[in-house]
């Protein structure tokens, strides 16, 4: 197709965006996706390596997963695996010769194509939180989520630099009836941000009006949209030892289209998976390695990630819990066990504390660096979840948001360059023992961009924090938020292919939507 | 001397401290020297190692340092370097080789040998927080420090199993004349405490005296006090490239008692420092090596620490900024010297932050973190830091040794381990895909120990949350830190040995105590 081509001329691609962007309500780093430079922080030893990686392939041999999905049943049974009932037992040499299709390092073209990202290598990527069904801020308290606010989150979603991809619903807007809601919230996505896009796997319709939707946004033919992927699906698997119907389902329709697809089983540790940590992993690898081998023998090549979410529970109430010792180590033991595998890797950012205070920041940090530490590629939840993934907050996102490009810094070569003019050798003795270093030529040269700016943090002294109002994180960071949102301009899309998205959404609603017996 | 003999009886040691502990506030981990297991993160590959170390090795043959401790002066003369008024410049094989005589390990004894520390190799110390001018409680707003707050920050690092050592006053009672503070702080400090002492090298009196008591504290005779060390001084360089009177004469008089040294250049990237980072970390290493080096020829072998306390400034408003992306690759790069040197390393847990909320966690955890990432030994200030050190909290001291409990835990290779009862593969088939790990056995044997047991964070829903108070975590912490405080029970202490510290303390005071015209 030309580039003369109606659809071409009707995409909002880079043209479009750079001529509308939001005005500066903060001065925050310009879109990049950093690479991270440290070697992963690698718990198991080679003998800890390959035990963790019999461990899952018996659990593969000899225990099975359960496949509801009746398609994927047919598919294993074809392949030469063991089918009985729902249960799939497969050998490690097909495990591992279909895992080994799947490629280390994939694109993700979004409307935008400035916005494009790759998954996979070095690579670190931010999405928004995910899926809360509950919104929480200083003003509004806990309340059930709705379609202004995940609209308000979506915005913040866009207005980071230091978010490069949009992950599920930022809250669920419960307010929109679950036949249509994915049509609307999709709308929104689409309308209010141009970064790679997410679907649900519940349901065939969901998925295929979304995969319809990124493809009218984008401007493509079925035939460009199939060439590579511009959008994925997450899916987590029941634990133990199950995938369930839509999210295989939504998984298949998503590599036949090629689309990416994230396997991210949930294994608290001590509940739906054993309660050490090594077992807690093994299992998650095996419920993730069985889909993934699935989907290769399928796709070959399709683009798979492989996800983590073991954590361990509170022992005393059973609750999850977040940014643990045990959730940092479980987070590096899958990184190195993906680069085994040679699969890109996806984590998580998240805390167990309800509201955006000291603990919900070391909990989040310390999930934030385990995912550093782990080699990770995506990192989910990276802004805006409190609560175990219960509740979604504005004041969370944005003082996440400090966080995450603190670490897109971090990972600026220019913090540890040692080229004659960072040694500045010649500036300590042209200073010397009794000068000081602010008004030297090498510190005038380099002030402005020498050192991390932060856009939250309050680096004033007491007595000045203090006449300014005494005002703790939480409340800065809401009082962004409103101003990030009060002006907020949404990037630019054609009117043609808005129209067609309206059109569509308007189409499937008619038509009922999705069903709703899931 | 023999075990009978009565200094030894008169010992505070491992009998005494096993009968009286505090009661249980909180259930906190037991007393541990963790070993660091992780392979440290380091910035620079083996040509920034050496263009690091050549910068060094340049700024002490060309530009020199400046000694202000006449004797300083003195023996470096003797040892052959190149000393022009104050400005001393030494070869770089004279300084590698008396680099290379300093111990990468020894141990430090205090009073109760059961809180002997290594320092060095794998090991990780975390220390209070040292010489804040200030005290902030919820309750009280920011005052001047007093006796009796430091006394309280004093019983929190003895009560919290976390703490390894003792630093500087915890706040700075300035309600006690400068002239006796020390000796009524160290009477407090070694009757409060069991850990490991720290002198301030603030005139040859303080010193002498803080040596002196620490002798009789732990009941040593003058020689076997100096067999080994049981204690540690810490000094700062007075950057750029100068190092002042006492605090030279303090490490002195310290090394010629076989006790410990740190030393820790103040370098402010922008400030006293070169804006560059690879620069600010460079000068630091030569103040530091200057030191060092100074005190290998004059006690070869003697216990030395290199430390850092490099960090940039807000170029803003010119104040200092902590747990920045700057301030983490300049404690990684400077442990990667340190190790480079043989020297064991100190850095610090800090942050900006004016209260204990959001920001102060995110940065205190980016400090803690980049130590953890850079292999230090000794972590200054690890609890109740704020305000770039103006500021020692209570609610901050109880937040952060959560979040050091977190890395001990982090350190335990439980969480990592492969055995085949780890890795789980019998318990994950006896539960199968329909099953719940809390019921069977193999979570049944572990599930008392299996897991980090948090005594701040609050890991209930939000409603529970919510009916309880809605408190935050910081109002949580200062809830525990005044019941820690209400039940604290001292270490044992042989009433022989009080009465003569009591004493010593007496008769110095009428002596008149230290000059105050420093």
């Amino acid at each position: 197709m030309s580039d003369a081509s109606p659809r071409r001329r009707r995409s909002g691609g880079r043209a479009g965006n750079t001529r509308r962007t939001s005005p500066d309500v903060i001065r925050q780093m310009p879109w990049r996706v950093p690479l991270n430079p440290d070697r992963p922080t690698e718990p198991l030893d080679e003998e800890g390596v390959e035990r963790m990686h019999n461990a899952s392939m018996r659990i593969l041999e000899e225990i099975g997963i359960e496949f509801l999905n009746e398609e994927a049943l047919e598919i294993f049974q074809e392949a030469g695996c063991k089918v009985e009932g729902t249960n799939v037992r497969m050998g490690r040499d097909w495990v591992m010769e279909m895992v080994g299709k799947a490629p280390s390092e994939f694109t993700l073209t979004p409307r935008n194509p400035d916005r494009t990202i790759t998954v996979g290598g070095k690579h670190i990527l931010f999405g928004n939180v995910s899926s809360p069904p509950n919104y929480w801020s200083l003003e509004t308290g806990k309340t059930t989520g709705t379609r202004a606010q995940c609209a308000d989150l979506l915005k913040l979603t866009q207005y980071f630099n230091c978010i490069h991809f949009a992950g599920g619903y930022p809250v669920e807007p419960v307010d929109i009836h679950a036949s249509v809601r994915h049509l609307d919230v999709l709308y929104d996505k689409l309308t209010l941000t141009d970064k790679t896009m997410h679907a649900y796997s519940l349901g065939k319709e969901r998925v295929e009006d979304v995969l319809e939707m990124v493809r009218i946004a984008g401007g493509h033919s079925e035939e460009e949209f199939a060439a590579s992927p511009k959008m994925y699906t997450n899916i987590n698997s029941t634990s133990p030892l199950k995938h369930d119907i839509p999210m295989i389902d939504g998984c298949l329709r998503c590599i036949r289209k090629g689309q990416a697809v994230v396997v991210t089983p949930f294994t608290l540790a001590g509940a739906m998976a054993p309660v050490t940590m090594a077992g807690a992993v093994a299992q998650s690898l095996a419920e993730a390695l069985s889909a993934i081998a699935l989907f290769q023998y399928v796709r070959p090549g399709c683009a798979c990630v492989i996800g983590t979410f073991t954590s361990n529970v509170d022992m005393k109430s059973g609750a999850p819990a977040f940014g643990t010792p045990e959730y940092m180590r479980a987070t590096q033991m899958t990184g190195q066990m993906g680069r085994y595998y040679g699969l890109p890797i996806r984590s998580s950012g998240v805390c167990a504390a309800n509201v955006p205070d000291g603990q919900a920041m070391w909990e989040t940090s310390n999930s934030l660096w385990a995912s550093v530490q782990s080699g990770t590629n995506m990192i989910y939840h990276a802004a805006g979840w409190l609560e175990g993934g219960l509740i979604a907050s504005p004041e969370k996102f944005v003082m996440d948001c400090e966080v995450l490009q603190m670490m897109q810094r971090y990972m600026e070569p220019a913090t540890w360059s040692t080229e004659p003019e960072d040694l500045a050798v010649d500036a300590i003795q042209e200073v010397g023992p009794n000068g000081h270093f602010f008004g030297c030529q090498h510190t005038q040269d380099r002030y402005e961009t020498a050192f991390y700016e932060p856009f939250v943090s309050d680096w004033r002294n007491y007595e000045a924090f203090d006449l300014a109002g005494n005002v703790w994180t939480a409340e800065r960071a809401g009082k962004l938020a409103k101003e990030i949102l009060a002006s907020f301009e949404a990037p630019a899309m054609d009117d043609g292919i808005r129209q067609e998205l309206a059109e569509f959404v308007e189409r499937r609603k008619a038509e009922g939507g999705a069903p709703t017996d899931f």
